[in-house]
């Protein structure tokens, strides 16, 4: 494997000798962590077209760990790139570079650039990683690098959920209602909807802080109205509170649906007529459950939203939806996530393999927010 | 009210004293005969527009006696346009009639023409009608009277649900699956898709004579395969019985739910990816439910069909969809419902009006097939 044993003279001189990455070569649903180990590589990139990227950061997401464990339905191919005994695979589907050598042939990159890949199973949980094709990466600008390593995954999903699917008309009448209301991508969806005028209404889980919850939700990120579970579940609340928070012309088009269930059949019976229905995720494991008149007699659209697959099938339109989320987080109408993460540190100069490994590991166990791990060069 | 008072000079000619119109002012959820009537008046009809039709045949739909008992979403304006006491609609939605008297002005309908309505809330229960919009009236020609009376819902139903979402390939490797296999509406959607050389996946419920109605479906409509509830639901018979019936190259594009619950689980995970479930009826009581995957991995999008409201939105689709399952009637690709439904004879001569509202009640609450009023002149 002639390929593997020398490291290219061009990378050389950025003084890189090896790459460590999160490799797997088979899948265990029981317990992931298993079936990862950090191998250490001499890196391929004799090519004249590689572009050498140094990772910064990157979150773990649920999708990554579903992957290692063999459920997920996108997943990278398994290869022999990388100089392990078995076809293996670099854990990560999102994450920031910077890149550290660009061959002069690529234009609109340069070496301290930030990018991030267009598309989901890059490879992430990698210190270095090689790019022969420049049109697989996005130079991102004027955001933090929290934001940068998330923003492909829950930044798109929001953007894409609030506006690719509805006409909307500025008159301010227009809702949206979405469940799972403190999740990282309705935060998201909150701030993207204020920002283009359009109403949100929040359902959130019952909880004994459910005041101080739904005001921080409401006042800092401009949620028009938060309800509990319980209130969007009730009758009698749909029939006399709900009426009061929407006012007479309001008009409900769009449910985003992330918990399924109960909730997603208590969210689409608040919709207006010839409204859509999004699902994007399945919290509660229950099946989406939808009552047969609100199809039939309100003309509900019920379709499913996967940022992976539709990044597959419209690029050009991912990478515009990167640039324009980018936008509203530069001009300060998304908060940062920075504050909501929980930061794993890997210290590329002291850590070693084992510590490295545990590091990740204790992320894909760590119940709570999202772990993300932030590369110290 | 002058305009009830006399019957018009035109309508004398034609020998027409009186009308008599089943009549409903209320509403009975729980026993909807109670609010029926037969009510005799003088027509109105002085206007020179009217067309004077007299009914041949009126089906007894589930959307007539939702409309009688006030749950259906859909429904005619009451009025005081027949002389009643109190604001009133004639009930029933569809019905073929004779065209008796029709004004010179009046291109493209002569007497004797056989016409049935455009839309629904006609109000078809009655021996005679007037027509002041010649554009309410669609003229149908080649096929018999049972087929006439219930072609508007049933008919345009399985036309559209199997022409209007899907772009077929013309290849034999296209399926759809429905529920409820043997409602009228799914043997007439076997038929169609027979027609245009789609195949049919039936499911039937359970039952001690299923060999012999699923050859019935499959030898004498064409279905290509019925299979049961049970195996609709079995994990086994879809992993490994299921690859064989449908081939190696197969596409389900469309899934036709009428049923709800688990039944339209199952016939949604037989889908390919990116196929359309039409939900039209809900049988079963249950919600439509949809495992979450399919909606997120599998693109499968979940919509809603109720002829009414489609040919309010696109009138000239409905006529055209009239003249299309008009013409696969008459070209023997569908059979006539005659033999599949329970006549009940009004015979206008003789039936006193206590017989007619005891005929009609009896129809109303019968269990089992269709029944279809047929008067007798």
């Amino acid at each position: 494997m002639q390929r593997f044993s020398s490291v290219s003279r061009r990378f050389m001189s950025s003084k890189v000798s090896s790459f460590k990455s999160l490799v797997y070569s088979s899948h265990d649903a029981q317990d992931c962590t298993k079936v990862l180990t950090l191998h250490t590589y001499k890196a391929k990139g004799e090519s004249e077209k590689s572009i050498l990227l140094r990772t910064l950061a990157f979150p773990i997401n649920p999708s990554d760990i579903n992957q290692l464990e063999g459920v997920y339905p996108s997943k990278p191919e398994k290869v022999m790139d990388y100089g392990t005994e078995k076809p293996s695979a670099i854990a990560g589907n999102e994450g920031v570079f910077e890149v550290v050598d660009v061959p002069d042939s690529v234009d609109g990159l340069q070496k301290g650039d930030m990018v991030i890949p267009l598309q989901a199973n890059f490879g992430t949980w990698t210190n270095y990683r090689t790019c022969e094709d420049p049109s697989q990466l996005v130079k991102v600008q004027g955001i933090d690098l929290i934001t940068a390593a998330t923003i492909a995954v829950n930044g798109c999903t929001a953007y894409q959920l609030v506006n690719n699917y509805v006409d909307w008309d500025q008159n301010g009448n227009d809702w949206l209602i979405q469940n799972a209301g403190t999740s990282s991508v309705s935060k998201i969806v909150t701030q993207v909807a204020k920002a283009r005028g359009i109403k949100t209404l929040s359902v959130i889980r019952d909880r004994e802080n459910f005041d101080e919850v739904a005001s921080q939700l409401e006042n800092e990120l401009g949620a028009t109205k938060v309800i509990s579970e319980s209130n969007n579940n009730d009758k009698l609340f749909a029939k006399e509170v709900l009426p009061k928070i929407l006012g007479p012309d309001a008009r409900v088009k769009l449910a985003l649906n992330s918990v399924g269930g109960k909730s997603s059949a208590s969210i689409a019976r608040k919709l207006s007529p010839d409204a859509t229905m999004l699902t994007y995720g399945g919290m509660s494991k229950m099946p989406v459950t939808l009552p047969t008149s609100l199809l039939i007699f309100k003309n509900l659209k019920c379709l499913g939203f996967w940022i992976t697959q539709n990044s597959v099938r419209d690029p050009a339109s991912k990478r515009k939806t990167i640039e324009e989320v980018s936008k509203l987080y530069a001009e300060g109408k998304i908060v940062s996530p920075a504050n909501d993460v929980r930061i794993l540190e890997w210290d590329t100069n002291k850590a070693s393999d084992d510590e490295v490994l545990s590091l990740i590991k204790e992320g894909i166990t760590h119940k709570g927010k999202k772990n993300v791990v932030v590369l110290k060069w």
